[in-house]
């Protein structure tokens, strides 16, 4: 009976139930060490099954690294359609979502920071996701030019500091141990905006 | 003639020069993704003269990471010597050296970071960096009962975005390109300690 309820829901991969399993079999092996022999037998169908679905394991880094550069593409949209924030009000919420993102997509932004650039849709992968470093970096930049920022460390290495604390987040975050998303993106613009001495 | 120098330094490795050759193998195609035979190629030498040096990549690796380990180690043994050092001081020290150690011991410590536990030789090195994590987490934990710290951020996720930051220099960092070590020690402790926003 579990066999068969097993077998069911094998047949049954809609296009984002597979890329869930694809990206978690990526994140764990890494995604030039993943056959799509490995794919198949994590997925438990055939790899026929799953030329059905993708035309290769190159559509899954695509799409999996697509859901997270979505995420805060959109989220860089918002915030730049924003008339009346001020210039550190856009770099602060641009930290908070990112965050929130990051926890929200983990698997699929796990993804994104750990391609190493040895395929060509892994490279495909690290020019997108340099283009969203860019966005990050230009609302930091506009920040400093207004004034808003500590004048003696420059824009372009802070926010390559900062970006870099959110990202490391994905390092050690796990859903069912740490805090609620806000709360970790609450500690994350604490930190980064007003420090970690007491004033 | 070139051939003739090119063979000769290819038989006159040294422990620390053979180190340095495989490390950037690991860092480059991953640690578990290298074989003896991608080393041997990398170094010039066959496999047996690399097995006249280690036992096998296992040893690499436990030395290159030892490495950054020893280095970092060495850095938290004395900041605990100091008997005098306030205990923001302290973690304003372990920061700033932090990222000193990383610019200067780069491969080694990229090595350290990127391991991710496939093998025994990985999980021994990923316990051997906890270690290091829980000591700096105690210097922060120290710093935030002596009422140093800010108090709405625990210490242990403060830790962990702290030193995520830091980590994340070696994502980017190149000598020929970057600024000096003590420059971005300097830029990330005052992130760290007083924020990016302007005061």
């Amino acid at each position: 009976m579990s066999t068969e309820t097993a077998a069911t829901r094998r047949t049954t991969y809609t296009p984002d139930s597979l890329l869930e399993v694809a990206v978690a079999v990526f994140n764990e092996r890494g995604y030039d060490g993943t056959s799509m022999e490995d794919l198949a037998r994590a997925a438990g169908i055939t790899k026929s099954s799953i030329y059905h679905h993708v035309k290769g394991k190159e559509e899954l880094l695509e799409r999996g690294v697509n859901r997270a550069l979505d995420a805060l593409n959109g989220s860089l949209d918002a915030m730049e359609a924003l008339p009346d924030a001020g210039e550190l009000d856009r770099v602060e919420q641009a930290v908070f979502r990112a965050v929130q993102i990051l926890v929200e997509e983990l698997p699929y932004v796990t993804l994104l920071l750990r391609v190493r650039g040895n395929t060509e849709a892994e490279r495909a992968a690290q020019e997108r996701r340099r283009e969203i470093d860019r966005r990050l970096a230009g609302f930091v930049e506009r920040a400093a030019a207004a004034g808003a920022l500590r004048s003696d460390v420059e824009p372009h290495l802070a926010s390559r500091l900062v970006f870099g604390m959110v990202n490391s987040v994905a390092e050690w975050y796990r859903p069912a141990r740490d805090l609620a998303a806000d709360d970790v993106a609450a500690a994350v613009t604490q930190l980064v905006f007003d420090g970690l001495r007491r004033r």
